[in-house]
């Protein structure tokens, strides 16, 4: 069983600038092409771009009017007129047209009296070369327009184009050869075995080389074995500028990546100080980079874009990119490790005047994370992490506006929140003004009563039985909120027990949680599903000790759902629409109201309205009925 | 003689929005195609997206390691390790592989010891489910990945494979069709007549449409005539979702755009409160929105960015983009006339901690301004500009950490500058760490020593003649500057008087300006070149008064050597690389010292550094040689 062994811990910025260093050494031949001015955008400039012609290449009319000339006009006044003949004295001229030999002169034509004979009449005089763009004003014949190594945009094209130049000098597109690896990777998408996992990576790393200027080459994935990887590199090698090997970098015992560039080149280090990230490879093979990119996702698109995406623009002759920063104040601790600089993904969103991020799930295969990110947090080697409350740096992938108009939810999980989501993006985006988007996060129903009172929340969807008087909800706002809030009415749901399909260990009721053969999956604490199920046993006497599975703590319904339906688990409680999802056997418990905690200030907000239209809307109420296990009340 | 008389002053806002809600009237048919999701970057989603399959789609182990089943193992201790057998009590495992039957929980290959006999040795119990990514962990099928009318970036093309949807979705490209007009306009490329102009716009419009994700469907210009554009706005109007006329939409004589819309369709607006921009036309042709857009580049750019893309991103049920803002000091007075909305593009620098901004040209046709401006400054309307020093918003289009690392120069024109810049910008650009950028604003000598007074450019280049002791720039620093300030040495350049090629009016010195069969082309006052003219003419005793064109004043040697080239004077005064580029006659005045101001503050800066570098490069003393008219010491 051979395993590798990465000992390096090396900190990113010394493992980037060893890399680069390196890289420079190489003199890797990036060609230069000449290409059509007009097809330039994003093309980096190879040679600076001097002007061949003048622009304007003639003395040219800068207005509409007559041109004349001025040395024939100076004793015209309002009091004594001057009437000019055409075709001597003046003619007609448009702007940007030539001005013939004897004219010097442009008078606007709003400046001039037609005479109804051809003639006009001037009642001021005109100066030399008024009203005229001299030859060259914009560009000079010889000028520099661009200079080299600069990122072409859509109006350089139209300077380059006026300056007489319709064919550039460009560096050559920068091709980057792509391997994902694993035998249990597939990129048959029609259909997923067991055990087997979809390709991703290779395809985000295609479109980041793509938006990057670059040519991404990407095979289909190669099984771990040694000659058949080793022939991938070779051959990628040989006509990519860059090759990125995605996994087989950690320490499985099929890990070849590290071994095989370590015999085809050089490794320049294996192992870099951040989290996640850590078994990152950095090697050269035939004089090319080779990036040992690691597996999961979340590393896999970090490291991309930490250290690939640097390499490719450097090779294109540009700077490293720069995002936008924010200072935010963190939702929730954040804890690190000592021995890494940690990297966490934040949902962002402006409650109460304060930029609020909150941690998203550091699973390291969260590609959901990826995807809800609005910013990165950096934690440094040697801290600690920070503590809720504490002000962070972020850089932001989602711009200031949209998260300004962000409608922030944290509380207990639905599907129907996506859905009001989906209704408020799509009914507002487009038409000018502002669309509101609704980023929602759950944390169970206490969790968002909690981010509520701290300022971190506009509402908290919330499902709270009060097991005194049996009413849901608004007890608990009283107790935990106070006066300074209030509650929106949503939706009642079905809650019940979720079994396999045809309910083979015949599950009745949540007694039935206790059997020797029964296996159970719970919610966590705080949610009001586990609320609810803690009522329910505690009604029925049964004690939690005895329920195999008490302890396994899903977030979700769909996360239970999916738990059963996988079978690592008999039962599970959740709502109807979570089990219909799964075709699984619903065993109804009773409905439940779903209500929205909200603080008073923001009623009546744009952000609130825009929630509260979607809600009320006849779309949502048809959404609901074709969903099942849903009722909402008429008189809204 | 017809002609379009726009009466509209519309502001921005209530046209777009006028505009806006006309589209959404006439319910475009944007389609929607499904596409393969890994070719999905920068198109819209159509639909939500909901996951067909949970990620992963089985329980997988989380690390390497092995995987046993927890309940064997809850004796092993530190004193009382639990050895376990391959097959039976454990199985090897790598990241992402299934957990098989009857296995579940991982212990981290970095926790076991390898007993040699394939036997391993455990010294801690595994909790159920430890290690083991479940089920659905990061997507559960069911759930929405992405909401409709989401804008596709990589992260998200991993995503929605992951959840197992390889086909997605989206709204079809926007076609745009461009039709560029003007008997004076041109695209062929290879050679210039005299009074034609290179179509340029329909270029830099085809290129934003595609950096918007859209098609833009070009053709070559359409002469100015009634039937011809009706046949192409016809035309273009049948196969695309919106038309653009470049040009013609002014009040010419041929401006027919306005007119060819309202016979065949609808005219919604004719002129727009903003400057540049006026004469802007909105209206329908086939029930598809028509913009006339200014022909000068310019107000081109600016409407179709104000106006044409918020409607590309409006069919692409996306917002309007948002440019990053920041404030600045403006660094001269900028006036507006209340009537109308200006914009002004700025070129921006950090001097001193300050950011300021320098206004750019804002000559209709300054296509180099739109290439040099790092910002866009909005005068309202009913305001009369703003104060030098004044505070200002200023919406970005160069990134602040570019803005940070930028040289400002502002002072003496001189085409070394570009080439210094261009050294700066290729020898650094692409290394990790910064790259210079020099920004170079040409005010003449005393307009740089101002300029640098004030705290608005790190150097001033500049070559002031002191009339008392023959000597240059040193007595103005030390009586305009002071001890805060000093001088860079920096070349020697031959000053000469640039005449027709063959030189046909015999000019041979000064004197020969005043002549009356001789026409003149001056300099800005307070450059280096109109002090050393002055003293020359001062000097001979020539009454500048006698002079013809005496008052005409460039700004730059190259535009004085332009207007000699063009006939429309005979001789003006300028540096011999200005004379040699254009080809001119050059008679010698003497070599004068052209310098860079500085305050002592900014010696030793890393930006000064790379200024120096640059100037100090055996390069930079070639280029120099190749230029002509140039010295330099060679003690540097």
């Amino acid at each position: 069983m051979e395993r590798n062994i990465y000992l390096s811990n090396t900190d990113l910025e010394d493992a980037v600038s060893l890399f680069m260093e390196k890289i420079s050494e190489k003199d890797l031949q990036i060609g230069i092409e000449e290409i059509d001015t007009s097809d330039s955008t994003g093309r980096t400039t190879a040679k600076p771009i001097f002007a061949a012609l003048s622009s304007p290449n003639h003395n040219a009319a800068a207005m509409d009017g007559i041109m004349v000339v001025a040395d024939h006009t100076y004793d015209a006044t309002e009091t004594t007129p001057a009437t000019l003949r055409p075709g001597t004295d003046f003619d007609y001229i448009n702007t940007g047209h030539l001005i013939r030999d004897p004219y010097d002169a442009v008078i606007m034509i709003e400046d001039i009296v037609e005479l109804g004979d051809g003639c006009v009449r001037i009642t001021a005089p005109a100066s030399p070369w008024q009203h005229i763009r001299p030859i060259g004003e914009d560009i000079v014949a010889g000028e520099m327009i661009l200079p080299q190594n600069h990122l072409m945009r859509p109006m350089d094209i139209g300077a380059v184009l006026s300056g007489g130049r319709p064919r550039i000098q460009v560096y050559e597109r920068i091709r980057v050869g792509i391997i994902p690896t694993g035998n249990e990777i597939t990129d048959n998408y029609g259909s997923l075995a067991k055990g087997s996992t979809f390709d991703t990576n290779s395809w985000t790393f295609k479109a980041i080389v793509e938006q990057l200027g670059g040519i991404g080459e990407r095979i289909s994935p190669v099984a771990d074995d040694y000659d058949l990887l080793k022939a991938a590199i070779l051959d990628m090698a040989g006509r990519n500028h860059i090759v990125v090997v995605n996994a087989g970098s950690s320490a499985g015992s099929r890990d070849y990546t590290a071994k095989l560039i370590e015999d085809l080149g050089e490794i320049v280090l294996h192992g870099i100080a951040i989290k996640p990230g850590k078994p990152t490879i950095l090697g050269f093979v035939s004089g090319k980079p080779v990036i040992g990119v690691p597996g999961y996702p979340g590393s896999a698109y970090l490291v991309f874009e930490e250290i690939v995406s640097p390499v490719i623009r450097k090779l294109r002759h540009l700077e490293p990119e720069k995002p936008a920063r924010a200072e935010a104040v963190v939702s929730r601790r954040v804890v690190s490790s000592l021995k890494y600089r940690e990297y966490v993904r934040v949902t962002l969103g402006m409650v109460g005047g304060k930029l609020i991020a909150t941690p998203l799930s550091r699973g390291a295969g969260a590609t959901m994370a990826l995807v809800r990110a609005d910013g990165l947090v950096v934690i440094p080697k040697n801290s600690e992490g920070y503590e809720a409350g504490e002000k962070v740096p972020v850089a932001l992938s989602t711009d200031m506006e949209t998260i300004a108009n962000t409608l922030v939810s944290i509380g207990s999980h639905d599907v129907i929140m996506d859905l009001l989501g989906n209704i408020m993006a799509r009914d507002l985006a487009g038409e000018v003004g502002r669309a509101i988007r609704l980023s929602s996060a759950h944390v169970g129903s206490m969790g968002g009563i909690m981010a509520l009172k701290r300022g971190e929340a506009h509402i908290a969807p919330i499902h709270l039985l009060d097991e005194e008087n049996g009413e849901y909800n608004v007890s608990y706002v009283k107790r935990f909120l106070g006066d300074d809030f209030t509650l929106i009415k949503g939706v009642r749901r079905e809650q019940g027990i979720m079994a396999a399909r045809g309910n083979p260990k015949n599950i009745r009721s949540v007694a039935d949680f206790a059997r020797q053969d029964v296996v159970f999956v719970n919610r966590q604490k705080g949610s009001g599903t586990r609320i609810l199920t803690d009522h329910l046993l505690r009604q029925q006497g049964i004690e939690t000790g005895l329920i195999k599975g008490y302890d396994r703590e899903m977030t979700t319904h769909m996360a239970v759902a999916a738990a059963v339906e996988s079978g690592t688990a008999d039962a599970g409680v959740g709502v109807y629409s979570a089990a219909a999802a799964m075709d699984l056997e619903f065993i109804s418990i009773g409905f439940e109201e779903y209500d929205f905690a909200v603080a008073k200030k923001y009623i009546g907000s744009e952000l609130l309205e825009s929630f509260l239209n979607a809600l009320h809307s006849m779309e949502f109420r048809k959404i609901l009925a074709e969903l099942g296990g849903y009722s909402m009340d008429d008189n809204y």
